[in-house]
């Protein structure tokens, strides 16, 4: 199948590899597997894959080598037992971004091509409604292998700077524990007085979709710079009023831990003169 | 006016005790208001409000007395001036639910019945749609001043104890600031490629819109204590996984300083035998 377009090698079937090569396979592409415990390719086998006895013997089967290991170090090792000459190399195992621009100044030595990838979704995911992947690289290396990308779910290319993919993906993860953080902290309160989280859930899922309108709202002000305009609760006075969630936390028996950086973060903003603008204006003392 | 069932006073003119007077005398009620700088009063005297010189005097003409000062000291400053006997005193002021359940006692000394409250509002959206306010204390003292309450937006009377309404406030503005820091910490990255904050915003609103899942998923998990049922991404996977986000952060030239406290939750939970369970099982170690 070396050198057909549609093809695709798998390199790694742990939960998310395994899902990647079922979407393939369910688009009707040749894909050969490969995994360091071979068992894990037998159900892949059984939907049609061809298990590679190496990683060497997978990546010369297919023009296209998706990878999806534990972290870096374990796409390192794979990757440095291979011949990657005129390979496209997709690499969808979570990393940072500085981890993806070294892999792919490496595999340009090897003579491969190289496209980082960020998989916005669990493995049951894969191939539904909501899934999606962020792509950064060469553009024309995305275009190229977008149709078997577009099986796995939505592709969003982000740039060719091979580091945007894990960037974005790393944002998103971001955005999602701070909700986290949120959510288990409401909770906490909630229970300290034997009251149900599922009676609240309603009410915190209602009030987070409205105060997510924050995230429109302080973009604006984040790329001009300028968190002067339209301020309604200042930063002044949310430092201020900030310090009752503490107060109440230790009053109930509640740690206010996973808070308690905001706070001091609010308080310097205030202390360095910027009590009148609004609370976005914090995010310029994250710069380091 | 005073013992017309229909009358109240407002103490307090801020921002937020304006927009309650204001809300007031909109739905046609005879309003007395009193705020410690008297100029405040002018613009609710020109909409009909009549301007008491002394809190006292404000509080002998309404039985329902509204209070919505700067803080627990303030009100008990304004009220400890006053003659409580017989009037239904209403705290709007933000505060601790200890502050309320000991402000309610004390006014219970004075003869005066207690409701506490906690705004979910800025002051623009007081009687629009969207703002409400918790409530709590006695029933029957809800039930008898609700069409008052109601035209500051929705009444949600959350129980007997005073502390209530500050609970639900605060545990709500625990799970805004939560989502606050998420964003803030996703924008950070974003902006630290000079890539636009603007044009990652739908993006950004739409995995927050799916990720608040949680809220829904975490809240059976709590009450139930049983946090191994339905496993997707353990606390383990996630605990290591979190890596990336410090490391990427400091790359990107970032602080990872809003985050870092759940990740130690993580690590914590995980190496405390809860690696294989769900994220919320590190809600159990909050608790003091
Ligand atoms: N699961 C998710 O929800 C999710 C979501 C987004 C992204 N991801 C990312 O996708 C990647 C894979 O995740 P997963 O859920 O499939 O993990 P997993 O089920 O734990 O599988 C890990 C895979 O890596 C292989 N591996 C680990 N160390 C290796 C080494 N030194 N040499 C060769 N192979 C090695 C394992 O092989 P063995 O079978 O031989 O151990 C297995 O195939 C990770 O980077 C993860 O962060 C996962
Ligand atoms: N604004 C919001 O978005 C919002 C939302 C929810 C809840 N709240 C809560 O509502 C309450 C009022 O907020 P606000 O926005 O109206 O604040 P504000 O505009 O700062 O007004 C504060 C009020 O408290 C009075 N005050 C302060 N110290 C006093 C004292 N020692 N004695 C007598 N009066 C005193 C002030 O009187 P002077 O005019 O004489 O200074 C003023 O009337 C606060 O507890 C706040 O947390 C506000």
């Amino acid at each position: 199948m070396s050198g057909n377009a549609t093809s695709a090698t798998v390199l790694g079937l742990g939960d998310m590899g395994s899902a990647l090569a079922g979407a393939l396979l369910g688009a009707g592409r040749p894909v050969t597997v490969w995994n360091r415990s071979a068992d894990k390719a037998k159900p892949l086998v059984a939907k049609g894959a061809v298990a590679a006895e190496s990683a060497a013997g997978a990546v010369a089967a297919s023009e296209l080598v998706i990878v999806c290991l534990l972290d870096d170090a374990s796409v390192r090792e794979v990757l440095g037992t291979v011949s990657l000459a005129g390979r496209a190399v997709v690499n969808l195992t979570n990393g940072t971004p500085r981890q993806a621009r070294e892999l792919a100044g490496w595999v340009a030595e090897q003579g491969g091509t190289f496209l980082d990838g960020g998989i916005m979704a669990i493995p049951p995911m894969i191939g539904q409604p909501g899934a999606f992947v962020f792509y950064s690289g060469p553009k024309d290396l995305f275009e190229t292998h977008r149709a078997a990308f577009d099986t796995f779910g939505g592709s969003n290319y982000v740039g060719e700077d091979p580091g945007l993919a894990a960037l974005h993906d790393l944002a998103l993860l971001s955005g999602m524990y701070g909700q986290f953080i949120g959510i288990l902290q409401a909770y906490a309160l909630i229970r300290s007085e034997g009251l149900s989280a599922v009676e609240f859930a309603p009410l915190l899922s209602g009030w987070l979709g409205a105060m997510g309108g924050f995230a429109e709202e302080a973009a604006g002000q984040i790329d001009s710079g300028d968190y002067s305009k339209d301020v309604v609760s200042n930063l002044g006075m949310q430092a201020a009023a900030f310090e009752n969630l503490p107060l109440a936390a230790a009053d109930q028996g509640v740690s206010a831990e996973l808070l308690a950086p905001l706070h001091q973060l609010l308080l310097r903003g205030a202390a360095e003169g910027h009590g009148a603008e609004n609370l976005a204006s914090v995010i310029e003392l994250l710069k380091k």
